[in-house]
C-alpha cells in the first residue's frame, strides 16, 4: 500500500522579509511572543507577506472501535452516534465554538456503528460499522486503511476546491484514546504507561484495566509480527466456537521458531491498520492532503496528534504546515508534542476532542494574521523606534 | 487619604447549581478544563446561571514617568504620546485585536507629558505632565494619587452606566515597568532582582543599570520612611544649585537618630504615590470601582497586575472579580500571579501591555459563557451519560 502524496517542505525564501515586516510593527522587538512566530509560520506556508485565512473549516471524523467491548471506556459505544447527532444539531461544545468564530463545521462518518440520518453537514464516508477488536485481530484490513486514508485526502481536496486554506481536524469515537495510545507507543518510542490516559474519565482501577488490555493487545500482535510486516490483513484468524456455540476469536498458535517477544510493530501503516480507527486513518490522509495542498493545518489534542504522528513518520514535512492548538490534559499528549517539536498555543486542561481545542485557538491564529496585515509600522505611525542606549 | 470603596466578596450561593449546569453538558466531567472554572467564576460574579457579557470594554491608561530621565528604558518618553496617537488611529496591536473581537476601546490620558489632540476615543484625565523622578522625590503627591484613583473609579462608573459589565485595563507609559517593579517589591515581598525585567527590551547591561537605579530609589526613600508614613507629599525636598546654576534635587540629610536601613515602605498608598505612575494609580481605582459594581474584570500583564496588587492589599475581595488573561514574559509576572493566586488563561510570551493580553484572551472568556448558555445537556441531546463501570 504505497502512498503517493507529494509534500514539499515549506520554503524559507521570504523569511527575512517576513521577519523584517514583523519587526517594523509598532511594538518592542518580539513583544508579541508566540504570535510573532505564528505569523511567520503562516506567512511561510502561504509564501506571502500578507497571508489570509479563507473559509476556515473543521472536519470532525467519527468512528467506532471494537476495543470498546473490552471495557476501555466509561461510555457505551452508542455515544459516538449520539454525539454525531449532537454536533449536527448544534449543541456540542465544538458546535458552540465553531459558531462563535464562524468556522465551517462538517462531520464525517468514517465508521460509526449505526445508521446515521442524512444531514447537510454530515458526509457519509463510512468504511465499516466500527473497527474490529484489536485485542484479538487487526482493527482493520490494509485495504480498509488505504480507503480511509484516500477518503480523508479526498474530503480535504473538496474543501480546498471551495476556497478553504485553513483546516483543522477533530474526532469523535468512544474508545479512540486506546487506539491513539498504541499508535504513540509504537511510533514515538514512548512507554505504554506514559501513553495511556483517563480518556473520558477513567478512575485508577479502570486505568489499570485499560493499560492491561492494551498491553495484552501489544503482546498478541507482537507474536504475529512476521505476518504483520507482510500484510496485516492476511493474519490468519482462527475462528472457534465457545461453549454457547458463539463464534469467538482465539489467539493463533505461535509460529514455529518465532520468539514471542519479537519487536513491536513499527511500520506506520501496519501500526495504523492494527491498532487505529477509521476516523484516525481518515484524519491521517486528511493531514497529508492538506499539507500537499499547502493549507494551514490546525492540530487538536491527543488523538489528532497521534493521527498526525502516523502521517509524520511517512512524510516528515507535514509538520511544516501544522499549528498546534493546545496541549490536552490526556496523559501522553505533552510528551507526544515534544516528539513533534510542537509548541501549542493553549494549555487549558482540555480533554474533549471534537476539534474543540482548534476552535478555541483559532482566534489567536487570526490575531497573528491580523497584526501582520493591519498593525502600523514605526514609520507609518511616526513612533520613534530609535532606542536609547 | 481613606478610600471608601465597598467591595463585597462574591457569594457562592448558586455555586452548586452552576456546577450542576456545567456537569450536565454533553462532555465528560471536567473535559473543558479551565473554561469550566471560568464559567463558574463568571456565573458567580453575575450571580446567575445564565451570565452575559455586555459591551466589553478596554480602557488604556497612559502616563509618563519621571524616572525615564535616569535611563531605565530603551525608548524615549515621547513614545508614550506617539503610541496614544497610534491607538487612536487604529494601528497599534491593541487596536487590531480590539477590532477583531468588537471590544470597545477608550484611551485615557492619565498623565502623558504632551498636549494631546482631542479624539472621540480619548478621555482627558491628565493629572500632570508625567510623574516626578522617584529617584530623588516621590513620583506624585498624595493628593495627585487620590485624584487619580477617584478618576479611574469615575471612568469605570461611566462605562457601567452605558451598559458595560466586562472591563479590562491596559496601560501605556515608557518607564512604567520600573514603577511596577518597585510596587511588586514593596507589596509582594519579592526580592528586587526578581521584579526587575527587560521592559521594552533592555540588554544585560541596561538591566543592571535599571536594577541599580531602582535600588538607589529604594534606599533613598527608605531613609525617609518616618516622613513617608506621615504624608509622602510633605517630604522636605532640599533644593540646591548645581555648578551651572540649575536647580537640582539632592538627598536630604538623614534625620538625627534615624536608621538608614529602616524598613521598606509598605503602606500601599504610600508605595503607590512614591513609586507609581498616574496611569497605575488610575487603573488601581478602576479595579476597585469595577469590583464594587460587580463587573467582570480582565487583568492584563505585569504592570496591570502590579496596579491590581495595590488594590488587593487594601481590598482583598477585588480578586473575586478578576480573570487573569495571561502570564507575560516580563520577569516577575509569574511570581506576582502566584502571589495573587491567579491562573492565567494564556501563556504566549507577550510583553507588550496596552491591554493586548486581555483582547487576545477575550474570546476564551466568551467561550466560557457560550458553552454554559448554549451547549445541550445529556438529556436534551439524548446522549447516554450513564457511564459503564
Amino acid at each position: 500500500m504505497p502512498l503517493d502524496f507529494i509534500i514539499n517542505p515549506v520554503s524559507s525564501r521570504i523569511k527575512p522579509d517576513l521577519q523584517a515586516k514583523i519587526d517594523q510593527k509598532t511594538k518592542p522587538l518580539g513583544a508579541l511572543g508566540q504570535l510573532e512566530s505564528l505569523a511567520l509560520k503562516i506567512g511561510l506556508i502561504q509564501n506571502t507577506l500578507a497571508p489570509k485565512l479563507t473559509k476556515p473549516t473543521i472536519l470532525i471524523f467519527a468512528g467506532d472501535h471494537g476495543i470498546v467491548e473490552s471495557g476501555v471506556s466509561t461510555y457505551p459505544q452508542s455515544v459516538t452516534a449520539q454525539m454525531v447527532a449532537n454536533f449536527l444539531s448544534g449543541g456540542a461544545a465544538i458546535s458552540v465554538f465553531a459558531r462563535q468564530h464562524s468556522l465551517d463545521l462538517m462531520v464525517v462518518d468514517a465508521g460509526v456503528n449505526a445508521d446515521l440520518l442524512s444531514h447537510p453537514q454530515l458526509i457519509d464516508a463510512k468504511i465499516a460499522k466500527g473497527t474490529k477488536n484489536f485485542l484479538t485481530e487487526p482493527a482493520m484490513t490494509s485495504s480498509q486503511c488505504e480507503t480511509a486514508i484516500q477518503k480523508g485526502a479526498e474530503l480535504v481536496m473538496q474543501q480546498h476546491q471551495v476556497g478553504c486554506n485553513c483546516i483543522g481536524f477533530g474526532e469523535m469515537g468512544i474508545g479512540n484514546t486506546s487506539s491513539a495510545a498504541l499508535l504513540v507507543h509504537c511510533l514515538a518510542d514512548m512507554p505504554l504507561a506514559q501513553c495511556v490516559g483517563r480518556g473520558t474519565g477513567l478512575d485508577d482501577s479502570l486505568m489499570r484495566h485499560k493499560h492491561d488490555v492494551l498491553q495484552q493487545a501489544l503482546d498478541f500482535h507482537n507474536g504475529l509480527i512476521p505476518f504483520m510486516v507482510r500484510r496485516p490483513t492476511e493474519v490468519p484468524v482462527v475462528q472457534a466456537q465457545d461453549e454457547r456455540n458463539q463464534p469467538t476469536t482465539v489467539r493463533p498458535e505461535p509460529v514455529e521458531g518465532l520468539k514471542q517477544n519479537s519487536p513491536d510493530i513499527t511500520e506506520p501503516l501496519d501500526v495504523l491498520a492494527t491498532f487505529g480507527g477509521f476516523e484516525i486513518a481518515m484524519m491521517m490522509g486528511a493531514y497529508l492532503k492538506a499539507a500537499e495542498l499547502g493549507m494551514l493545518i490546525l492540530v487538536d489534542g491527543f488523538i489528532a496528534s497521534a493521527a498526525l504522528l502516523v502521517a509524520y513518520k511517512l512524510y516528515p514535512a507535514v509538520l511544516d504546515y501544522c499549528v498546534f492548538s493546545h496541549v490536552s490534559s490526556e496523559q501522553g499528549h505533552q510528551a507526544l508534542l515534544a516528539t513533534l517539536n510542537a509548541k501549542p498555543l493553549l494549555n487549558l486542561e482540555l480533554r474533549l476532542g471534537e476539534g474543540s481545542g482548534i476552535a478555541l485557538a483559532y482566534p489567536l491564529v487570526q490575531s497573528a494574521v491580523l497584526f501582520l496585515n493591519e498593525m502600523s509600522t514605526f514609520a507609518d505611525a511616526g513612533v520613534d523606534c530609535s532606542t536609547q542606549s
